[in-house]
């Protein structure tokens, strides 16, 4: 018996020659409209569906396919002995291999296209002759991808028919393709209707737009994915290309100047957490306060600023050996200067903008998510002073809190005119974050402030503070104990602002 | 002009009174076999699909609906001249809402049916009809949900018709439904085949199983994510909800019983990183040495042990504030006296097994997807000795090695007798993981073992770890100064093995 492919493509790249291949190795080829004039043009016989149907394209071409004599011969079980006599009674021919690819509605999505284009890029009988021939794959070979073509034809030149593991492998990946195509749509039409997604489910389509060399460890492999209408917000510049922990990175370094934005600022990250941040006059100043903060971690950093780069910045920077570099823009000298000193630099721009609403973390009982976004600033009409307040101190106590809020937690910051001079974290008790914090500041935690990123479930933590020299604490306050620590920290002199607003990040 | 429904459903709840309200309302019903039947039963006029199109169901219901009089009916675009001469010219009459759902594939899954099942539960008309009418929104309303029925039919009893903002609300839900439904399809046969997903690109259909009180902060909302055909591995045997940061946390636990599962072990997870970590004779012994670690900080922490938890143990973990226990199972008697001491105690089982074979997480740049397998263990044969060996601290080593791998980096941990004496982590250098680990040691220090998660990329943190008296330490290494440090570290008598395997955790 005959062998028929039903060809339908809008891609049309390699169709041509799958079609010779297959009247050559004996096949009938099966299309419509653009895929069969293109058949006919180059002289290859070719079956309208249409003509086996006896119904013409309906509609501007959106019903071509949808019918009973195509999707029977799609979907007959060949050695069911109903469906051969379903096949014989209706005279149905069995079509043995589909190629279909869709209309583009993510290329169309791209484009910034209007609704109706794209309501009219949604293809509809595509999709149901890939999932009808995905579902018959014990009979019917799929093909969604030009680079299927090649492989299956090879395997019908040498062993006389499309294997079975092949199918196989077809199918799967053809409910992969029409997964993702109906996820792209759902987002692609959420956003030209400014609606949200629901959130008792979500189908999430994901390309991977960089392997990685490796991930966390060299014994991980691993990628970065984006969904297939998102673009990064980053843009390189010089260097080679970020590693796994450098994406980690870059991540807290954009939270950290996001956070910053309405200064001139500067973050040194590492191990995703800063290890210095500041505000100066200038971004070079802001830079070198943050990497005065801890000079000894800074080595090997990932700096975050929130201004323009100049070549005065770019030359305090090019002093210290820095992995990634990440501004939102930089002057021509500034980066030739900065890609002579440090070749192995990577300078990212970035003009604000994220890739998910949502962060997304999986653990081995599931996937968390949760909203994605930066901590509320604290606010002196929303919170409450405990003790003297001190609005002198409170440019300082913001920035303390912005510290605190993107380091790890247990976090705790001291910042002093502007610049941290002490930063604990990642600590599982506070009172161990503030230690840390008022080692590093030395004599510069004398007047200086502290924020920490939840409250005190004992007033150890402000006692260490007080003998640190710190004058005023910012906290969020919830802890069974806030009247204990409070009443403590009125003892000591500190003064102290409850937010309200705690700001853990793991 | 009559309005049409055409109503199929594999979910029959609502369906009935469904369709009365809308004959009820002057519409009519169009619908095929067991629900065209249902509608007959209940007197409710219908008509067959199989009339309309004069075509009957073949192949076993494999092939009812796909037919050109029922998509154009559909596809048609009631304001376009040339779509409304193509129904005039095909007798085609619109239909004007779509209530459609699939045959259960989840549900199949889920029972274990064999491929057969498998496959004769993936939908292919019922597909077709949402995704048509879904494209159609503007003219057609759309449901692939019983609970959408009620809202619907009030709407078109109030207003008179579906409104557009309700037909383009459902036409996603019903994109959403279909890409969930195909991302579910490639899961439950790649399952049912062992095999793996492709890595270009992942389609991850996710549902969410708890709605959290909030995630990381009050501020943001949260939930918990599984995909449709995963379990969570846990049970939950006594005390409140799970919290997003007890989550985290629990992951933690996980990850470290998973790493001492050869033993019997115990550890206190506090901020998503050990604060203690032992093995001992019993799950008792290794809890009490677990704690010892840092007590200060194991208050209110998440325990884990990796063996069965009886009477004893449950009187050790009794004596303090846990919020979670995780243990592979326990005793009646056991959780009886846990739950009656500490009646907010988050009790849970696992008897191995996870959601995800990936690790993912999201950056404002893309989302990392990761492998996400437990460290490789360090083995004397391909690690090599740095001055004089030490197999009688093996055993110490690799458990020093384990509690590093589990912590935050940059982690190092010292380990004496089975048990860690010091964990410093979460730190932005080196140094001061080894000067913090050695504070907490103190005394235990002396002959004790450590472990580093990365190189070390100054002898500095060899000299502070000599001076707390560590007699051996294992380390990746792969550090330009790796000649320098294994120099001082001889210099110092100290033994060094190094394995090979960073261990990095972020």
């Amino acid at each position: 018996m005959k062998r028929r492919a039903l060809i339908s493509v809008a891609d049309k790249s390699g169709a041509l020659e799958l079609g010779q291949t297959l009247v050559a190795l004996g096949w009938e080829i099966l299309s419509s409209s653009g895929t069969a004039k293109m058949f006919r043009d180059a002289g290859v016989p070719v079956v309208e569906v249409s003509d086996l149907t006896k119904f013409p394209h309906i509609l501007g071409g959106r019903v071509k396919t949808l019918h009973p004599l195509v999707f029977g011969g799609i979907l007959a079980r060949r050695d069911l002995e109903a469906d051969v006599k379903d096949m014989q009674d209706h005279g149905i021919a069995g079509i043995d291999m589909v190629a279909v690819n869709l209309y583009p509605f993510e290329k169309t999505a791209r484009s910034g296209a209007v609704l109706d284009a794209l309501i009219e890029n949604i293809d509809i009988g595509g999709v149901a002759l890939i999932r009808a021939a995905a579902k018959n794959y014990r009979y019917v070979a799929v093909m969604t991808d030009p680079a299927d073509y090649a492989p299956v034809l090879e395997e019908l030149k040498a062993e006389g028919d499309v294997t079975l593991e092949t199918r196989r492998r077809l199918a799967l990946r053809a409910f992969d393709a029409t997964a993702r195509y109906d996820a792209t749509i759902g987002d692609g039409l959420r956003r030209e209707l400014g609606e949200k997604p629901g959130e008792d489910s979500v189908t999430l389509s994901l390309v991977r737009t960089q392997e990685l060399r490796y991930g966390e460890n060299p014994h991980q492999r691993a990628g970065v994915y984006l969904p297939p209408l998102a673009d990064s917000p980053v843009t390189q510049l010089a260097g080679k290309e970020l590693s796994y922990n450098n994406l980690l990175d870059l991540d807290a370094a954009m939270r950290a100047t996001a956070m910053l934005q309405s200064d001139v600022g500067a973050v040194v990250i590492k191990h995703t957490t800063p290890c210095g941040m500041a505000i100066g006059k200038t971004v070079a100043e802001a830079y070198d306060r943050a990497f005065a903060c801890d000079s000894l971690s800074a080595f090997g950093g990932v700096v975050g600023v929130t201004r323009h780069i100049d070549l005065e910045t770019a030359g305090a920077i090019s002093k210290h050996f820095t992995e990634v570099l990440l501004c939102p823009s930089i002057d021509d000298a500034a980066l030739k200067l900065l890609t002579e000193k440090r070749k192995n630099l990577r300078v990212m721009t970035w003009k604000g903008g994220r890739v998910f609403d949502k962060q997304m973390v999986s653990t081995w009982c599931g996937l968390l998510m949760q909203d994605d976004e930066l901590a509320p600033l604290p606010d002196q009409k929303k919170g409450h002073w405990i003790g003297a307040p001190r609005p002198d101190l409170w440019d300082d106590l913001v920035l303390a809190w912005k510290v605190a809020a993107v380091s790890k937690s247990n976090a705790v910051a001291m910042v002093k005119d502007g610049e941290a001079v002490g930063i604990g974290m990642g600590f599982c008790s506070r009172v161990f974050a503030v230690e840390f914090a008022a080692r590093q500041a030395g004599e510069r935690g004398q007047g200086a402030v502290m924020a920490s990123d939840a409250f005190f479930p004992f007033p150890d933590g402000v006692e260490k503070a007080a003998a640190a020299g710190i004058a005023a604490i910012i906290q969020p306050g919830g802890s069974v104990r806030d009247e204990e620590v409070a009443a403590r920290a009125q003892e000591l002199g500190v003064s102290m602002f409850i937010s309200g607003h705690r700001t853990f990040r793991h």
